[in-house]
């Protein structure tokens, strides 16, 4: 078990143009960890109320993620409710229920403190540092955020920035974040505060990837039917991550790999409600996806102008 | 000369955040000839009145643009005024003059009329028709439009469909035409009715060019300063079919190497007000710049996860 993800773990409630949920598996580690979990072993810390389906939840760990780090505390679980738009495009928080997430204190459990990857959810910050301050010597820190900490724990995140290797935002966050509107600037200011990468997820766009002097630019797959684009962000950090963790490689190659990796996991996660849209993909349906990126982006240059 | 294009050539007045231009030289098939004229020569057919700066025009036929097929009527040019948002994310039209331009009604010299590649700017679709009836089998016709004659002369222009190779929208226009917000079904509906090949221009997110049963997408060149996107779309219209007019090559791969080769006329386009963005440009940058789209996109991939 390579990789170690601590985030939310919630019931959905989804409306989208073609259907709706209720109190479905969701949450970001939740997405991250079924994505992930296709490449490698995973490990995941939370916490539910005493009214999570746990069955659920153990379905989820026959897929080769370690749930033995999700808490159960007395209360009710995370629930956000949320209705998108007739293209998808936009969508609307109906309700946000924190329950026992709002009391959270990741606690990682010895057996997990060596695990070499780890994903930092969308956290309160000094909740993100405390869990590396319970880690041991980690090869690769990642971490998401989103505006509400951008806006009112600011300091506190830019302290996370100076002890993790790579930032996983979208395109809105990482403008606030800045304070620039042009994302690519805005990546370069990110990369002199700490990261040595940063991944800007611009949703059915696709996914940039900025190094110091170099750049990766992954399009989303391009899918005809889009069922309901929670959680895709996630997958894509899930499927990132879970292909670093599973290769060691953490190369700028490495990191163009992992990327279409992740985004053929956010393809896979669009395609039904919660994490089913994982349900059908094995191994070679994985590989065929990563493979037909290939056919997507690549060209080959014949004569030179000059 | 082996590139046509029909189209407006206007007179810009453009404010962005960083500065204003006043009459600046602009309209569609402007921009489409300079960034074609680093590839190939152009002929172009369009109107100006008798107020247009024609020391301007002559520059640009010194480029290599034929513009004997501009005539000049009496009265006043298309003049454009728009002002772009602090993010150059949207812009408002603030005066439409269309001047001579609305009695516009192309007609193609006759030493014009075998010009083997045909771009039929943003005009009303029976002009369009028009210029198709006046060329002699022409190799590949591409086609623009807007969401004015989408609205206003629907059937006109799906009959312009049926007679052209390849449409070159944006997204709007996409989603306009065909009635659905996925584009990538919007396309497909764009191949049953007459194209072989469709693109659909995407901003500052790039292009994504649909034949059947395959799909490449092009990102825009990560740009830290843009200055002015009017005529990005146009120039990359210019710089694709005048890859193609150059290397007569209409293969799939041919039109994936065009792509690029739009994308980055694309990003001389808004380095400057009007078309000088292209003045520095030389066969050695636009070799770079193109090669430089392959660092951007490519990976290899290792070890296969099945």
């Amino acid at each position: 078990m390579k990789l170690l993800v601590v985030g939310s773990v919630a019931l959905d409630s989804i409306i989208t143009p073609f259907g709706t949920a209720d109190d479905a598996l969701g949450g970001s580690a939740v997405y991250f960890s079924v994505a992930a979990s296709l490449l490698t072993g995973v490990r995941i810390v939370g916490v539910v109320g005493d009214d999570y389906p746990m069955a659920d939840l153990k379905a989820i760990g026959a897929r080769g993620v370690d749930i033995s780090g999700i808490e159960q505390a007395r209360g009710e679980s995370f629930r956000w409710k949320g209705k998108y738009s007739f293209d998808l495009a936009s969508r609307e928080t109906l309700e946000t229920r924190l329950g026992v997430f709002a009391d959270f204190k990741p606690k990682i459990p010895a057996a997990f403190a060596d695990t070499p990857y780890v994903f930092l959810g969308n956290i309160h910050p000094d909740l993100q540092l405390g869990v590396l301050d319970q880690m041991r010597s980690p090869r690769l820190v990642a971490c998401d955020t989103m505006n509400f900490w951008i806006d009112s724990a600011r300091d506190r995140f830019l302290e996370v920035l100076k002890r993790v290797d790579l930032l996983v935002v979208n395109d809105e966050e990482i403008r606030q974040l800045s304070g620039d509107w042009n994302v690519h600037r805005a990546a370069k200011w990110v990369l002199d505060r700490g990261p040595r990468r940063v991944i800007v997820k611009r949703g059915e766009h696709g996914a940039l990837l900025v190094e110091q002097g170099r750049s990766f630019f992954c399009p989303a797959y391009p899918l005809e039917e889009v069922f309901d684009p929670t959680g895709a962000g996630d997958a894509f950090a899930g499927g990132f991550l879970g292909y670093i963790a599973r290769t060691g490689d953490t190369s700028s190659e490495g990191l163009r790999r992992a990327m279409v990796y992740g985004s053929a996991m956010g393809s896979f996660a669009v395609s039904a409600f919660s994490v089913g849209g994982f349900d059908g993909v094995t191994p070679a349906s994985l590989t065929q996806r990563v493979r037909s990126f290939k056919d997507l982006t690549h060209f080959e240059l014949a004569e030179a102008v000059a």
